[in-house]
């Protein structure tokens, strides 16, 4: 047989735009995903884990951001058919309630978590796979179900560890934007289909409020805008009348809920479908307050703009409201981690039927970092204890001793290395942040007692101005073989205090 | 602007070989995997989620099973680079521990949980995308590793829910094999090279035993096996005496570890290497011996062939040992549920060093069906209380009252779909196995009280045979308000009992 040739080596890289999670990483997003789980459950939705992969014929193109210059998914062609990743939990329900219409539930209360894909460009903090929390509402056309998932958003951040005050959720109307269109001269009820272009660059440019401030939106409102680098992007073309009816509507938000209702109610006199969605958000005022979630909460906000183009009806959002430091150290709002609304065509492109649907996406990973922002998360956990290995042929002993820790309920582990420099057991143990050792010699063996090494307390001494202090907590001692898992107990009940 | 060209409907259809999970089948993985995860915790082992793509450079080609006509991976091509969906977690693995050796600690203990893809055949409960829950540990070279994770994989069945006695944990060894075949004349270890075509064939052969039974090893150690199709397998051409040695290997177990190894330290008489395996084989058993596991739990198993190829020293397996009926009904034990071993290899295909790394992959999926093939898992779950809608225009009442019983910590929700035709609302509790239904119509709002609705007595009332066992338990009665929570807690409580 000939000699296989010899391969270059593979580069141990994480393809780019990709990451991994180690230790804390993983075990708090999984508390995270949770504890959401957990109110989500409690608001009487079910669990749904859809396939990864889609058939990009079933997915389409739906991504919720429609500014986004390399917008897209990975796919790949198999058996003659092109598969993608997914790149939200929306499109994944469209397609499930569509298949499985007839056994599940309607309507159908979902909630699905996991990670998505998408084929982008990747910077600081932007990554091609994260996850997202999703919880909809399929198959209900009241307005209840939208007022249902804002208290339920509300209930999950303070579950998660965002205090009240914290945060801030804001609801926001698409009806109310077209009915402020049609007052504005840009849309037809009779004719749909009549300034859709424009209509798109109108709700391009409002979605970029946060980002181009009043100006710039009035800019492209109007003729057009020219940024820094000198670029010009064409404008809707609106006249500077028709162009402040609609930034009259994101400055529509009054000190009371009533209050800005009634300035919405104005805005949209004459049309329909704003009275509509001025009505809707007045009633889902009223279902939330009477389950007890005030302004404190919840509030209506036209400012809210994020996604409108893709939402039909209700559309809501959930900041955080405290300050952080960006990457330059200077003060901003930590934002948005949560969004969501009511689409009511996804089904139908699967079935001809139009089925409501109204669901909130919340970023798990946006959230955790607010949590570490807040000094509420940390990156270090408390390691095992390690039984050091001083003797290679007693392994069976000092397997024996960590069983018996094990089964008293102590994280803890063996040192597996090469054992010959005792050095280096400790240097491992103080990686793993193990706050105690275990140390038996032959000699410690045959009298049946071993030695305890309280990590944490010697790294207080070795980090302590005056040492003094301690001199009455030995920080290694010597016990009974018989009152190790006690006295072990007695070091860690005493470090968590 | 001109019309969108009308599209043709895409099909709501899950990719083939692909599924969707719902409900109890997520919740219960999810429970399972967090009961793994806190024992591989428990042991030592850190959390790692790597990313589920990787290059296909650094993927390689490891796939632990060699006798696949399809084996592959989901690839594509992007910025020049292959990339793929990972296929197990140890490539990834060998991956981040090349790219990260010099900041995790050595050994590196870790565990991973999450979906692996296959581009392959599918098949009657045979999926493209499939849970895997691996516990590794890096940079160990002792045996002590190997006993370790034998251990912790007992550990972990009888946590989720196999009792002892249910599953029996086979240990074995490649390098008493690579003795074997020394001993048999086709293993020269001053030329490793030489009679690899045939050693590859006597692999495959006794990777079989389980399908073709030991005449049909036999034949393929020997000139070769013509299968029922009437298609030949080329054998490796051993001569009868040659293939009797290889074949006392896999029969070499006796009734106790003692014996096993005596039996096997004869089968290898004058090979270093199979001597070292056996050796290795007796210091596991000492070791687990130590921490009280004994062969009730862990046995020395030479018939465990599976995978001896893909790995360099011990090798385990857990199966299931009681019976379940296969798809036409004859019993069979269940099988094999996790599979794992030593390989000593993987990440010296990034580093050209050679590190030591020995773990286990449970088949979540494996021990879900399990669970449920012994009744220990149901599919059905206890759906949320459903509050009625009598009254379109009193919304906020049926809100608040949802708010008071999930306040009370009482899952529940209101009904959300079209309240008009009231048998549809009972209809929909039914579909969700709701324990209980609030009614409150205008009439009983005037008086401050609600119906409760009893829907498992209902049930029971309707089933049974002679209802006037129940007549003493109305399955509806009229409650005050403020009584409410109070009474339906009562019911749950009872319905649980």
């Amino acid at each position: 047989m000939a000699k296989v040739k010899k391969q270059p080596r593979p580069k141990a890289q994480t393809p780019k735009g990709f990451r991994d999670y180690f230790g804390a990483e993983v075990v708090q997003r999984t508390e995270m995903l949770s504890k959401i789980a957990g109110v989500y459950h409690h608001y009487g939705f079910e669990a749904l884990e859809s396939s990864a992969v889609e058939t990009v014929e079933a997915l389409g193109k739906f991504l919720p951001d429609v500014d986004r210059p390399n917008e897209g998914v990975f796919a790949w062609e198999e058996d003659n058919d092109w598969l993608a990743l997914r790149y939200d939990l929306t499109a994944p329900l469209a397609r499930v309630y569509a298949q499985f219409r007839n056994d599940l539930p309607t309507p159908y209360r979902r909630y699905a978590m996991g990670p998505v894909w998408r084929n982008e460009k990747t910077g600081p903090g932007r990554f091609r796979q994260f996850y997202q929390c999703d919880a909809d509402t399929v198959g209900a056309p009241t307005v209840a179900a939208d007022a249902e998932i804002c208290a339920m958003l509300s209930d999950t951040l303070e579950v998660v560890g965002i205090p009240r005050g914290d945060y801030k959720i804001s609801v926001n109307n698409r009806k109310v934007l077209n009915g402020v269109m049609e007052v504005a001269g840009v849309l037809d009820p009779s004719d749909p289909d009549k300034f859709a272009s424009e209509r798109g660059i109108v709700l391009r440019a409002i979605d970029k409020l946060d980002r181009l401030g009043t100006d710039g939106v009035r800019a492209l409102l109007g003729e057009g805008r020219k940024d820094d680098s000198g670029d010009f992007t064409k404008g809707a073309g609106l006249s500077v009348e028709q162009a402040e009816i609609v930034m009259g509507f994101m400055d529509a938000r009054r000190d009371t809920g009533a209050a800005t209702v009634a300035r919405l109610m104005e805005l949209v006199t004459g049309s329909q479908t704003g009275t509509d969605g001025v009505n809707e958000l007045e009633t889902i005022a009223t279902l939330l307050d009477a389950q007890g979630y005030g302004p404190d909460r919840i509030v209506i906000d036209p400012a809210v703009v994020r996604g409108l183009g893709y939402y039909t009806g209700p559309v809501y959002e959930a900041e955080l409201t405290f300050e952080v430091q960006d990457e330059k150290g200077r003060p901003r709002n930590f934002g948005s981690v949560s969004g969501g609304g009511r689409y009511d065509n996804l089904v139908k492109r699967f079935t001809g039927q139009e089925v409501p649907a109204t669901g909130v996406s919340i970023g798990v990973d946006r959230l955790l970092a607010a949590l570490h922002a807040k000094g509420r998360l940390t990156k270090e956990t408390t390691g095992p204890v390690i039984v050091t290995v001083m003797d290679r042929d007693r392994m069976a002993d000092y397997q024996a001793i960590v069983a018996e820790l094990r089964n008293a309920g102590i994280r803890s582990e063996v040192y597996l290395g090469n054992p010959k420099n005792f050095g280096n057991q400790l240097k491992y143990a103080d990686k793993r942040n193990s706050p105690v050792a275990v140390i038996q010699g032959s000699d410690e063996a045959d009298r049946s007692v071993v030695q305890i090494k309280d990590l944490i307390l010697g790294a207080k001494i070795a980090e302590s101005a005056s040492p003094d202090e301690w001199k009455d907590r030995p920080q290694q001692f010597e016990v009974a073989r018989s009152d190790m898992v006690a006295k072990i107990r007695e070091i860690l009940d005493g470090q968590d205090g």
